[in-house]
């Protein structure tokens, strides 16, 4: 086991520094934060694009966000008792003149000036539809919602696999409204994301999943999301066939955030919510995996169904 | 002077509130952070491409950064000690079960869970252009570099203004050569920006401007920074014709981002760069405020420009 997790990261490895020698990824200093190339953006603009036109019947509100979060929402989910592993706490300076000299102080002396930040009133969005929740507190129009997001989520995970990139993008398509829509809607996306994914030449299998969840409560909580099949995710090989890499996922969430932020359905009852999310960057990673570091030179087909020609 | 501040921040707040009441702006619960509507969204997205059009005869690397740099580039330039108070710190909690089991107490016990968290290796990117300088170190080719960026800047600023959000999308150009190449593209790009925000039927006004440096010291690098024109700023009416809004600016950094990473000329001189940037949320509002809260109906020549129709 050992043996294969070292083979895998080496394989990782080699993946990123092909992708790093065709310039798709320009190395930050930091694991898993990369720039892009425009090709590569060009590919995550052409996959955005794609999707809309898989979702264009669900006339779905659009929505976009900056990649934060209020903290005080933040609070009234479970992430921070679930993953806090993984949250982006923003920390500003707010002192005065002699903290200010205190902090110049320290920095110039190396010694640890983050002491002399405190924490703002914002966090990362650890997902593209967490700020979405908040701001949908009251009552939902009869039939419920559904909302097209695409933004930055953060996971603190540094990682030499490509594939983990510590902020990224992620295009969602949220439900929410009866327990019935938010499971009918899970099913159904469950099945164009598996047929999109394929139309451009990745080799799709879908598996029941779980979230990182911290720790020792977080290993039951595993064993319950999976038990529930609450969440699902579709995997491709990246850098393996063996160990493929998930590109997108949906997650039922029960009445989690309808009980959150008291968001209910017409009929008066707590709601129900649903997430499909696709990996922007991994999914174009994927491609670049599967055919190859120049679009150009991928086949006719998956650059038909891209527009990318 | 007391009561003019309040008159406009009374004027802000009603634009803000027409914004919210169109649908345009959603609110999250803190200052300057929104969700934005598809067609807000649809407004910022021209104006990228237009930019892009206007720009086109530059052959620019496109790069793109997510909204993050590594907290040692950072360091190494002056942002800490210049404008602290602006900064975005990402703070995560990297502790095993005991502190793990505090951290939960604390939020339970609405104490300060914040100091469970430590500083990662990563910050917000105070401008779109920061995270490029550190990956640019070593020699330039002969001719420099023209490099097209985009993304989003964080500033901890809360306020009412709709102009003043904390976390707001720059488009950029920027130029790392010689002295002469880095302020040629600074006066050619004020005169293309100054068109380009013509062209939409914005009524700009170029300015010498400063940073909004920290402090009594800050006193004196605004001083020294507008003695040398070292940034401009395109300014138009949002809320207001008596104190516009820059929407655009252009920095020359004399050998600023050279020094701080190592980036030299072909010929082996410091390289000095000048970038300039268009706040793209700052000149939709600036369009919302000077042609009314429906792009459909906005005027003939701009929607065409724009290619809305």
């Amino acid at each position: 086991m050992i043996e294969t997790g070292v083979e895998s990261e080496q394989i990782q490895r080699v993946f990123r520094d092909k992708l790093v020698n065709a310039g798709h990824l320009i190395p930050s200093g930091v694991k898993g934060v990369y720039g892009h190339s425009g090709t590569f953006e060009s590919v995550v603009q052409h996959l955005d694009v794609y999707v809309t036109k898989v979702g264009a019947d669900q006339n779905a509100e659009v929505i976009r966000f900056p990649p934060i979060l209020s903290r005080a929402a933040y609070e009234r989910t479970d992430h921070l008792e679930t993953m806090p592993h993984l949250l982006g706490s923003i920390h500003s300076f707010s002192g005065e003149e002699p903290e200010y000299l205190e902090l110049v102080r320290m920095h110039e002396a190396h010694e640890d000036w983050s002491r002399s930040l405190a924490q703002t009133d914002l966090v990362l969005a650890p997902a593209a539809c967490y700020p979405l929740y908040p701001t949908a507190s009251g009552t939902l129009p009869p039939g419920g919602r559904v909302v097209d997001l695409m933004a930055f989520a953060f996971r603190h995970e540094p990682s030499d696999d490509p594939a983990r990139m510590q902020m990224f993008r992620q295009r969602e398509y949220v439900r929410l409204g009866t327990q019935e829509q938010a499971l009918a809607h899970r099913d159904e996306w469950l099945r164009r994301a598996e047929k999109l994914l394929e139309s451009i030449g990745l080799d799709v299998t879908r598996v029941v999943a779980n979230d990182p969840f911290f720790g020792r409560g977080g290993r039951v909580m595993k064993a319950t999301q999976r038990e529930q099949e609450l969440k699902y995710e579709l995997v491709v090989p990246i850098t393996s066939r063996e160990t493929p890499t998930a590109v997108a996922s949906s997650n039922y969430h029960l009445d989690h955030f309808g009980l959150a932020f008291d968001i209910c359905t017409a009929n008066g009852a707590v709601a129900h919510s649903a997430c499909i999310g696709f990996g922007l960057e991994r999914i174009a990673l994927a491609l670049f995996s599967a055919h190859g570091m120049d679009p150009a030179l991928w086949p006719n087909d998956v650059r038909s169904v891209l527009e990318l020609s």
